[in-house]
């Protein structure tokens, strides 16, 4: 076994309990041209959403221990569920970033009223992982927060653009609008595929806060900071690997449909233990 | 440890993926009143129904070795996905009963057009089990197929009472009564809390096929035929445990309502492996 540390030439890592953490694979890649992605959906397993803590913290160390064997250089955990049990300062052999502190940390800086919405599942709120991280950072900021169980499986059927959706956004939504937030976090990952309908029931003064936005501007920054080493200056051929825990034609559907237009050339099937 | 088989005092095991088999128990107890149940929820790694049959095949293993070192005298596999992964006469030490023989059977003796619908989940579905099972006792069957993997976050999420939800059960179930279906096979063990919502949409000519009493049925032949012992004669306190693989807050409140007026006693939080 190779015990020595990863270089810049080897990819960063990036895990959910699905796919919707490819909505931040999509805008990694964007932000970041030259460097190669690993991608785990521990796809047996999913949801986490809906697990008990000790559950999902158990799962998190599984899919890690899983990346760091495969030489990442960086660990993204773009799963809420999976964030929000993730201490600070642990001692990871490498980079590891949850999406809750980036996106905390954005909401932060866009609000102006320091009236924030955070959706998610209902781990993520019941857990209460943005307050826990919002209030740390401004004491007197006013937190309002809904759990959307249905909005992972309407994305999950393709209907993202339908009034059915529509109906269901704003069934969850609208109590927040009520109460006038002027920012509101997309606490999981797979919101951003809804960006439409959530702006249509929040309108245009309600800021929305995307984490894979919030991951690459702090990536971006650990790279400067000398945190983390880039990849040296070539293009890679291969930009990214899918790897997930069960394969079926849903989720390469899903797959697809999210990463489009960017193909998706190796899905691998891969078994954790 | 104890290598006897069980005998009539022992408990019936129930397995499912998550609550969904409660519907079923609900039914047992019913048709059953001497019996003990111990049912087993695998919530951690709940839906079983976006899962591989790979996946699958290994979960259910675990789950009738867990029951059966729990000493069950039988063991109802109350989840479709699962049952769809369950061969005919496996050598099992105790009586294992799928729901979709019994689902497939009843339908068979209700319909009378021989046109008959079958719903739920995605993996159910995409693996055609009912097809499978129908055709074989009866080659001229026509089936008509609808996955509808919204139907199980809307029950557990407490809207089955709700236009919203009707909204989405016309979607999907719209199309089976356009063919003419007689007879709609509920091939989850969610479904019966919709059974509102379903009769809406199908009207009062479709008969609607709950595998809850099918397996009743099955079992209660199983009893006359001295396949099963039964419990001697007394009213046993606690009629049944629940075990899940993973506990929560959600889990509770869904629990209790589908057990509804059962009081749940008993709620174990066990490890598989």
């Amino acid at each position: 076994m190779d015990l020595s540390l990863p270089t810049s030439d080897h990819p960063i890592g990036i895990f959910d309990s699905g796919l919707g953490g490819l909505t931040v694979l999509r805008e990694l890649l964007k932000s970041f041209p030259k460097e190669r992605f690993l991608y785990l959906g521990d796809t047996a397993r999913l949801p986490y959403g809906n697990k008990s803590s000790a559950t999902i913290r158990d799962y998190l160390e599984q899919n890690i221990e899983f990346l760091l064997n495969h030489r990442v250089k960086a660990i993204v955990v773009a799963c809420n569920s999976a964030s929000s049990v993730l201490e600070e300062d642990e001692p990871w052999p490498v980079p590891v970033y949850g999406v809750i502190q980036p996106g905390a940390r954005t909401a932060l800086q866009v609000s102006q009223t320091r009236r924030i919405g955070v959706i998610g599942t209902r781990a993520t709120i019941g857990a209460h992982a943005y307050v826990y991280t919002l209030k740390k950072i401004d004491s007197g900021v006013q937190i309002f927060e809904q759990a959307c169980p249905l909005l992972v499986p309407l994305v999950e059927e393709g209907w993202e653009d339908d009034p059915l959706t529509n109906l269901v956004v704003y069934r969850y939504l609208n109590p927040l609008k009520q109460v006038d937030v002027d920012t509101l976090i997309l606490g999981c990952t797979h919101y951003p595929a809804l960006k439409n309908a959530i702006g249509n029931v929040m309108g245009a003064n309600v800021a929305l806060v995307d984490s894979a936005h919030a991951i690459a501007e702090l990536i971006h920054e650990d790279v400067a900071a000398g945190r983390l080493v880039a990849a040296s200056a070539t293009n890679p051929e291969e930009r990214f690997r899918l790897l997930t825990t069960d394969v079926n034609d849903g989720f390469k559907t899903v797959a697809a449909r999210l990463m489009a237009p960017h193909p998706i050339q190796t899905l691998i099937h891969v078994h954790l233990r």
